[in-house]
Parts: C-alpha cells; sequence; structure tokens
C-alpha cells in the first residue's frame, strides 16, 4: 500500500515521531498534522515544511491514513469530530498504551464509516511532546495490534504493511490480552519504578550509579500522561501489583531469616528470565 | 603518587578492571596479579602480558598498593595470608559492596601494618569475571571512599589520588552511611529490579520495550554475589524494602480508589526527584 494522503492527529512524543517517520517513509505521499492548539503548529511547521497543518479537522479530507495521536480518553471524542472527513476505506488507528478500553470505545463509532485497527508502539522514552519526536522512534520497535473482531483481513495487513514501513516489528494480540501483557511488561515497571525512587530518597543520590539509573529511567516520565495510563489499566495493573508486593515479601523473609539458598533461588530465576530476553 | 609496584588480588569483574586501568594508568609500575587457582592464570597474563602473575601471595611484596578483588565474606582470610607480605606503608583497599563488616574486619587486622582504607567502586554491570573486565570501567564512575576512624589522612589523599588517576571521581563516607545509602541506591534496585521480572513473569517477553530492559537490567547480574550483598547488608536493605512496600501499598489504594490526584502527586514526586539527577 502506498498512502497518498497520511494524517496525523495531535501529534505528542509518539504522533509526532509518526508524522517524521511518515515524511522520511512516504516522502512521495501528502502529510496533514492537526493540532487542536495553533500555537502548536510552528514547531511542527518547522520540522516537517513539507506537511499541512491545521486546527481543523476537515484538511483530513481524503486520507488513506488516519493516524490519532491523542490519549486514550480523548480518543473518542476526537473520532466523533472526525467522522464526516472520513471515508469507508480510510484506515484510522492509535496510539495509545491501553487498549480494551479504547476498541470499545472506538469499534463501533467507526464501524461502516472508516477502517479502524488499534496500535500500540512500544517505543518512546522518558521525554514527552512533540520536542521530543525522532523519525527512527519506531526502528527495531515493536507495535502491537490489537484487531477487535469484526476487523476486515485488508485492515490488519494494511496497518501492518504501514507500522513495518516505520521500521517496526508488527506483533498481534487481542485487546484484552494487550492489556494483560503491557500491565506486566510497562505499567508495573514505571509504577515500581516511581515507587523505587521514593524508596531511595534523594540523600544517595550523588553515588547514584548505572544500576540506579537504568532501574529508575522510566520513573522521569510525564506523571499526568503515566496517571491515565495506570488508571486506564487498572484492574491488570493491580493485579500485577499484587504479585510484585509477594515477591517483596518472599525477599524480605528470605533476608530476615538470612535463608541464602532461597535467596540465590529467587535471583537466580529472575536472572534467568532476563537473560532469556534478546539484546540487553 | 607514582607507585613503583601495584598488586591486585583475586580479580573478578572489578578487580580484573583495576588492573588493566592500572596498567593503561601506571605503564611504568610492576603489576602483580595474584589469584587463588592456577586456572585463572592464563586469561589474565594474556590481556596483561607486561604483568607478573602467580598464586603465591608472596609475589606481592614491596607493593605500593594492593587492591583486594574478593568478596567481603573472604577478606579477612585473605589479609590475614597476606599480612607476612605488607609493609607499614602499603595502601591496601577493596573493593567490596558492603563497607561497615569490611572496616570492623579489616581496620583491627591490618591496624600499624599497613595503610588501609575501604573502597567501593560504583562501577559493573550485570556480567562478571575477569573476562568482563575492562580498562575504562571507572571513567567518571563514582568510587566511595569509607575511612575508618583511625585513618590517617595520606591514606586518604593517596587512595584518592589512585581512583582518580583510573577516571573515577571520588566520593568520601563513612562506612556506615555508606551503607546505608548504598542500600538504597544500589542493593534496593537490585532486589526490586529481580521481585519485577518475577511479577512480569515471560508470556509478555516478545513485547518488552525499552522501559522494561533498563528497569530489569540488572537482574541479569550474578545470583551467588548479589545474594552475599544483599545478606551482608541486609538490616539496611530490610529498611529499604519496608519503604517500598509502604509505597507499592499507597500506589495501589490511589488506584483502586481511583485517586487521579494522589496517583499524579506520587508519580510527580518521583519524576522530580529522577529528573534532579544529572545525566541520564
Amino acid at each position: 500500500m502506498k498512502p497518498g494522503k497520511i494524517s496525523v492527529l495531535a501529534p505528542g512524543l509518539i504522533g509526532g515521531s509518526v508524522a517524521l517517520a511518515c515524511a522520511r517513509a512516504f516522502p512521495d505521499s501528502t502529510l496533514f498534522v492537526w493540532s487542536r492548539k495553533k500555537e502548536s503548529l510552528a514547531p511542527i511547521q518547522k520540522s516537517l515544511p513539507k506537511a499541512k497543518t491545521g486546527t481543523d479537522l476537515s484538511g483530513a479530507t481524503g486520507s488513506d491514513i488516519v493516524v490519532l495521536g491523542a490519549p486514550a480518553p480523548v480518543l473518542a471524542d476526537l473520532v466523533r469530530s472526525l467522522l464526516p472527513h472520513l471515508g469507508a476505506q480510510t484506515l484510522v488507528t492509535d496510539v495509545a498504551s491501553v487498549k480494551a478500553s479504547v476498541e470499545k470505545e472506538l469499534a463501533p463509532l467507526l464501524q461502516g464509516r472508516a477502517r479502524w485497527i488499534g496500535s500500540h508502539p512500544m517505543a518512546g522514552s522518558e521525554d514527552s511532546g512533540f520536542a521530543a519526536a525522532r523519525a527512527d522512534l519506531f526502528q527495531g520497535a515493536p507495535v502491537l495490534l490489537t484487531p477487535g473482531k469484526s476487523i476486515g483481513a485488508d485492515t490488519f495487513r494494511d496497518a501492518s504493511v504501514f507500522w513495518q514501513a516505520l521500521g517496526a516489528r508488527v506483533i498481534q494480540l487481542d485487546p484484552e490480552e494487550h492489556d494483560r501483557q503491557v500491565a506486566r511488561i510497562s505499567h508495573l515497571p514505571h509504577a515500581v519504578a516511581a515507587a523505587l525512587v521514593r524508596a531511595a530518597g534523594t540523600s544517595g543520590l550523588p553515588v547514584a550509579g548505572p544500576g540506579y539509573r537504568d532501574t529508575t529511567r522510566v520513573a522521569a516520565g510525564p506523571s499526568d500522561m503515566w496517571a491515565e495510563i495506570l488508571l486506564g489499566n487498572r484492574t491488570e495493573v493491580l493485579a500485577s501489583l499484587r504479585d510484585l508486593r509477594q515477591g517483596v515479601e518472599q525477599l524480605a523473609t528470605a533476608l530476615e531469616k538470612q535463608d541464602r539458598p532461597t535467596l540465590v533461588k529467587f535471583l537466580d530465576e529472575a536472572a534467568q528470565i532476563r537473560r532469556n530476553l534478546s539484546g540487553s
């Protein structure tokens, strides 16, 4: 699929990186970037001189692909305003980190009005906003595609081809399974990194080495966005926090009892899992 | 201070890196590397062709500096065997991650027999052993020097100059304060990373992004070594684990109640602390 026109709406770090990556991957396509606020358009125009930009959603008319960069809680409102400007063949996707609730809200709105599929690019960093966007953000990054039950085969295929063109590797998950797995592999680490920073306090910071830096890096991320993500996936996040608390208690008990074999086993099982992860 | 002779005993990742860094920083000094096992000497000789190596501690005779690379539990035995080969002016230091217990054991043994000061280089990685050693491991790394009460001023100065010559920045702490701070900034993150890997499980690994990778990297470290470190500093580690558990409970409560302001505050306070850490 060679898209004639791509629209990116509400570009933050992820949406902005989609726009930058599209400009590079599809140099012959028309790119439209929409922002609710007029003052957000200047930096976008500067980074993407060939793109069209605007605060009116009618600019998205005629798009082959529309990427929604907005956070989950505002997606439904954005889509309602967007509906008049969509065609039945327009591929619509998002970049939110929770998928079950987004699927539940957006699939009925877009049914018959466009070709909808949820996306969650597992990329980004502790930075946020368009200023942190990078054209190569998706190089080698997993993008989780979460097709709903009524999706057509061509929708999944076209969305895959699109993300692959931006350098991503596509993984398919259903929306509920997505939320379960991402709670443990992304939301839990974030929550725990924040708790870790607070427990570590500030007095030791001058001596902080690479272990502390790596382990807590994500805790510097935007708090509003993360509060939204954790609340949006709270059932699964709470389940994973229960497992974590149980593990921490096991560890504390082994330390109290000076039970070296249990402690080594606890650490070793974790080390085995971690070492099995390819790369570092 | 230009040391005429440096000895590195029992080189693992840290001790081995000291030996490699010394060969570069002090090319005119004699370097002696001791290992308990004869079969460990071949790779050392290969990496350090100009160094003398051996399994007999008498090889350390006449050293200006002796660096003990062995883990905390075996340091006292090593030092007892080493005593006949030390001079009163020999600077003796170690690289163990716990300091109060090491100070308590080694200071009386070395009193009047050598110039003793504890060192803790905050460097290294999830790898271990001489094979992972690197000449540049201490470039920009903090090295915590933990002088005891009866130390002479020249001992602290000479140890500082030595570590600085290897590229490190020296930070002074008393041994007990060291253990308190390092529990929170190094041992706690390791313990929590292990608990996190276990709670995250294996099913989500194909979708693991940079957040999970960073947060859990240290959990791949050598389990035996880490069990020793956590047990060696268990009082302080347990105190920090209690604070962590309290934080995790606060977080879970805020999620259960869907208390967004408390959640944002929790995350934001952590983000502020983490952002205040220079570098990334």
